[in-house]
């Protein structure tokens, strides 16, 4: 969590205290009355993170609330996002082959694919039976739209593996449905939740869609360019898969006459080879100029309406994954 | 379909248009925006079955509303558990490494483990967003609650590989997690759709919990017992996975000493041995005893409270699990 804000400020404060309030809602959520499913749950805390959705989702409910204490429909909708992440993160993880995440073995792994597509299940199914608990239809709907453009974006992704012909915008399309969208919706259910406004809530929906595309950006640049102790997990699995990531597609719309060196890096699971095209052709730079755009159009949008402690500490947190590397 | 029940009287006539509008509610939710996912669904056409659930669920309307038209609601919350069943197939056949299901190529087989996991989890997603449309809120949370059953019955039955000391009570309360509640909740939500007598729908719901759990000895048998050409699937799969299922957990308490033989018959994947000892002890003839009284428990306790064409009918359809072989 600490990597994400300053935690001494009076909002840190405030976020660390939520956060905590979320995670305790999300484990009595999970606390089931057979102790089989609680020790396969046991094993999740390996895959706790800087819960930036529930943030996103707090932070947004807080810029345009004019309430002092945060609703239990708040903490519980925070509980919601962060349960369907943890599920996506099961599934990715038997998706990828995974045998590493955050430094430890994954669930898979440990347990196999078996208990991992169940245990999956199991946080989807505990995700959705949660937001019902809160008994706005509204969300639920919401929630549902949600899971069904990120399971359509990972089933979009695979059926490109091994595409050199994927162009721009379904790249984008794709990190948008599978990543961006879960995102979006944390910062516009929390602004749901606190405010009428229409305008607030879709220019939060807008800043949390730019920021999660921008992340998945700087996520794929990891695993092309980090080192394994860096990121915690195994490096270089996007071109393994043979997933076209943002730099490999604009170095190949600018010099389609590299696409046979692409498919052979491929082919050859060479990343050295690859990182060589990219350098040279000024690819991953121009990738990062993409973030650079993303996260300014996420910041002049919010700050066009928003103006208060919060709101100004969610343009901060954009702005970091500027200073990603 | 047409092994379900008669389809040329009244009943049958009416059931039969209603699951088609059931089916064409499926299919219109399941539309993607995408291509790539219409495609993947496509090959689900290979997984529809009877549509036992949407069937018990119009029955239980039926049998408890005095309304003639049925209300979309219904037809929705049929589709929704048709959904969650089909669900948990895809999913379960990447648990059971299963090939062939009815007579033909399984999903994983087709497409790899990953889009497996990925189609399942958007038909889960889309049945929570089907049943959002409702707009019920008591409805989102049951189905949220038997999904949470269905996962944790899975879950513990993983847990319990290859443990000859599996015991009747835990084996009934597994099968009647990962099989019979959505069974029962497919006869509660339509008994709920039409009316508000808590005594119908709590019969309705004891009934579904019976069948279901018959149901899931009698698939477990056909495992055990059936060659492949009958059951459109691979048999023996149960063994093979080291899952202890109702016969032989009858025979190892009555026969304690017989469990090193069942160690034995399933470190070498030996049916003939599985059925030599079963058929010396009667334990399948007991086991067939079990079905035979869950299914009288069922159709005694519909028949105590109604008394109409749809409440007949699903006393028949119960009825003949009892003449499954």
């Amino acid at each position: 969590m600490n990597t994400l804000m300053d935690m001494t400020t009076d909002l840190g404060v405030w976020l660390s205290n939520e956060l905590a309030v979320v995670s305790g809602v999300m484990s009595d959520h999970l606390l089931n009355k057979h102790k089989e499913v609680n020790v396969v749950c046991g094993e999740l805390a390996a895959y706790k993170g800087k819960m930036l959705r529930p943030s996103l989702l707090l932070l947004s409910w807080k810029a345009v609330s004019k309430e002092d204490t945060t609703p239990a429909a708040v903490q519980t909708a925070a509980a919601v996002v962060e349960l369907i992440h943890l599920a996506t993160l099961v599934h990715d993880d038997i998706l990828d082959e995974a045998d590493i995440r955050r430094g430890t073995q994954t669930l898979n792994s440990l347990r196999g694919n078996e208990a991992a597509v169940m245990l999956g299940d199991y946080l989807l199914s505990s995700a959705f039976h949660l937001c019902s608990t809160i008994k706005n239809p509204e969300l639920n709907l919401l929630l549902g739209e949600v899971t069904n453009t990120l399971c359509a974006g990972e089933l979009v992704q695979l059926s490109h593996r091994n595409n050199v012909d994927l162009d721009l915008e379904s790249y984008i399309q794709i990190i948008r449905d599978k990543t961006a969208s879960l995102i979006a919706a944390s910062c516009e259910m929390g602004s749901m939740l606190g405010c009428n406004n229409d305008s607030f809530i879709s220019v939060l929906k807008d800043f949390g869609n730019s920021v999660g595309t921008a992340f998945q950006i700087i996520d794929d640049l990891l695993d092309l360019l980090a080192k394994r102790k860096d990121i915690g997990k195994p490096a270089g699995r996007d071109l393994e898969k043979g997933k076209l990531t943002l730099p490999v597609i604009i170095m190949l719309a600018k010099n389609p006459s590299l696409r046979p060196d692409v498919r052979a890096a491929i082919a050859n699971n060479d990343r050295a080879a690859l990182h060589g095209l990219l350098k040279s052709t000024g690819s991953i730079n121009a990738a990062f100029d993409v973030v650079g755009n993303l996260v300014d159009d996420a910041v002049s949008g919010v700050k066009n309406v928003l103006s208060n402690e919060s709101s100004v500490q969610l343009c901060k947190l954009a702005e970091q994954l500027k200073r990603s590397f």
